[in-house]
């Protein structure tokens, strides 16, 4: 039996539960969730959908596959019905395209915690690359080429590259030039593209153009999208993928159908009719999720203010609800902590500090590398009330409760890094490291 | 890229669901599904459960876990509350416990169409073991002892042990004297159990004793449930494990929750809500799971009736909602339809006299056998109407829709197997064959 962990994300939340439980005051931006309320005509669905105990399809209701199919076709992907299949989440959904598709794993690295481990489960090899300057969530496209030749050339066989945009956990949006550089590379060296767009309705600014390689290379690229980020229902589970047309489409949607047989059955009645609703988009959804997506970059955006402030480099949040600070500037005076790398930059700012984040290292970058997520989007309050203000304030840096969990945060981080040059400077005389 | 099917029996579901669209009469016995209307108090815990979106530990609500084992210690498997893990069915349980646990494979043939699949997906060999004359779900003891020899001896490592009891597809409940031998056989032989008891509260006489392994060697089980089958939650995906209490169980529950994490990553917040309640079973909760129970006992019992006069072999149900007819009688006659294996049996019944079953080869059964399996809770009705009155008839059996579905069972059956006769007789003298 191999020793295996729960998702850092999800047990670095169940810790800083614990943690508040017994009173210790946290800034918690340790988790990748959209903390706010639930959107209430979704309870309705949720209520019309109690009916619905039976199994139904695997794939979905024939509504909310149309629905989802609709979805994907205002976003110039045109798309039927039969191309969409629904599940809990569409972790499930990007499980079962490990388990069907055939090769090794390009990965962006840093990314979200979950693609390695699952293809780990399935079998694979994960080959991880780096990121460009100016954005995550896919790989930089000369080192893509590069990992492509090595990785052929040891003996491996890579041939699915994952891309998230807008992505987690740098918080931005890929340019549509480097996506288009990316499926070209795709194309000559055969590879297949699981395009991650469960961020894609949370652009910040609206006008930002998002382009998703199911435009460019159709018939390689199976897209994944779901409802817990855009609308806040990461407790809900309810995740969709969208599958080629043509007869390759068909074939790995029907795997997919079959694992899904073996694994989850179907997505549970009334959260199918959530989904019929939501994917839908009636203009109150609209409007709804145009809400969450202000706040969200209002308040990255002010983040990403602090750790630059701090003396982090950082990418300028463009999507999500994270920012990926970089503390290389500040390694020498971060010393004085016992800051070395990203596992001891997580544990002392969560066990002296109070502020709890998660290290690059589970999100497979450089664990050498002092770098961390913020999830931003756990900043919005701590009890429903704070999180239904925040959602529909004119100023949400204004209120109270987020304005103090900041300033906190700004005190916290500013301790941070200048508590270890008080120290240095103390032992020795400036210069000499 | 292996080829899969989807689950033959939600294929099998859905082919019946669009032939009846088309207008064709079938009497569908054909899906292991609980088709009673949803118990209306649980639509308010659904509502109440609704504003839990947020995700939640990956092992369910400490509420919902408690609930689970308080359900567990009422059957005499004493239980703390973090032995129990939750999860969208008791389906991606089962497939992640055959992901962490060693070993190969030890099944009942027949058995459940999911088992055998996950293992293969989690890389395991299975061994088919066939049942004893007087019950399913287990494997006859003697055999079980010569398979794992056979099997060690050809350099396997089975390892695991899955029992089923009251089981599915034979509708019935293993002694507890034979639950007992297959314990020692699993202590002797170092086996894990892993019990699935998903009909264990469809027992169809209250007085029938019921004996979980977990009682027996305790160390080395894990016991399965859900909402699926007793209270007809199969729609709403509602499954829970208990893990065997000190080190060894603590582990294994670990392991599970690290690939729960990245597969499912819990269960839905508002279905945890659901499971809070019915698992904590309130005496309206037992109530109507007592009146399913009668339900299921009766017809399952009334078409038992029918297998036997139409002259197959058939253990009498006593759990659970099916009959497992053997036609090995009337294999003679029964040529004469081009009818030679369970393939060919449920073809030819569904296509040529609408009679929707599984045949045992997805069981897992002997392919040249001329076996089905036949889902007797399928005929309570085909409009929510229709299935309440049958939930709370006097005499379910009296009930027009019930009659006249069971009255044209009978009447297919006879056909069926007559027809053969008859055409055999116009073209051979009698005695020929």
């Amino acid at each position: 039996m191999s020793s295996r962990d729960v998702s850092p994300n999800l047990a670095l939340d169940q810790l800083v539960a614990r943690r508040r439980a017994e009173g210790a005051a946290i800034v918690h931006l340790g988790f990748g969730e959209s903390r706010l309320p639930v959107f209430r005509p979704l309870v309705s669905r949720l209520l019309e959908g109690a009916s619905r105990n039976a199994y139904g399809p695997v794939a979905g209701s024939a509504d909310a596959r149309a629905a989802v199919a609709g979805y994907f076709t205002r976003r110039r992907m045109p798309t039927d019905a039969d191309q969409t299949v629904l599940a809990p989440g569409s972790k499930p959904l990007l499980m079962a395209l490990q388990l069907v598709l055939p090769g090794d794993v390009l990965l962006a690295r840093p990314s979200w915690v979950t693609y390695a481990p699952q293809a780990r489960l399935a079998g694979k090899q994960v080959f991880g690359v780096p990121i460009p300057d100016e954005c995550g969530g896919v790989p930089e496209p000369e080192a893509l080429r590069e990992t492509i030749r090595s990785a052929r050339a040891s003996g491996h066989n890579p041939r699915i590259l994952i891309l998230t945009t807008p992505d987690n956990p740098t918080g931005t949006v890929a340019s549509p030039a480097l996506v288009r550089e990316l499926c070209e590379i795709a194309e000559s060296e055969d590879l297949l593209i699981l395009s991650d767009e469960i961020y894609r309705d949370i652009v910040h600014d609206p006008w930002r153009p998002v382009l998703s390689p199911a435009e460019v290379v159709p018939d390689r690229t199976i897209v994944l999208t779901g409802l817990s980020k855009s609308i806040a229902l990461g407790g809900w589970r309810i995740g969709a993928a969208r599958f080629p047309s043509g007869p390759w489409g068909e074939r790995i949607r029907d795997e997919v159908l079959a694992v899904a047989s073996e694994i989850w059955s179907t997505l549970a009645g009334p959260m199918q009719a959530v989904a019929e609703y939501v994917f839908a988009e009636p203009p109150e959804v609209v409007r709804r999720i145009a809400a969450d997506t202000r706040l969200h970059g209002i308040v990255a955006n002010a983040v990403h203010e602090i750790m630059v402030g701090a003396g982090a480099l950082c990418r300028p949040p463009t999507g999500g609800f994270y920012v990926y600070p970089d503390f290389e500037p500040l390694r020498e005076r971060l010393d004085w902590h016992g800051v070395t790398d990203s596992a001891s930059l997580q544990r002392v700012l969560l066990d002296d500090f109070g502020v709890a984040v998660l290290g690059g290292h589970h999100l497979g970058d450089d664990p050498g590398a002092l770098r961390f997520r913020a999830a931003t989007s756990m900043l919005y309050g701590q009890t429903a009330e704070q999180r239904e203000a925040a959602l529909y304030a004119e100023r949400p840096l204004s209120l109270p409760h987020i304005r103090d969990e900041l300033d906190l945060l700004e005190e916290k981080l500013s301790v941070f890094v200048s508590s270890g040059v008080t120290k240095g400077a103390a032992v020795f005389p400036a210069g000499v490291r």
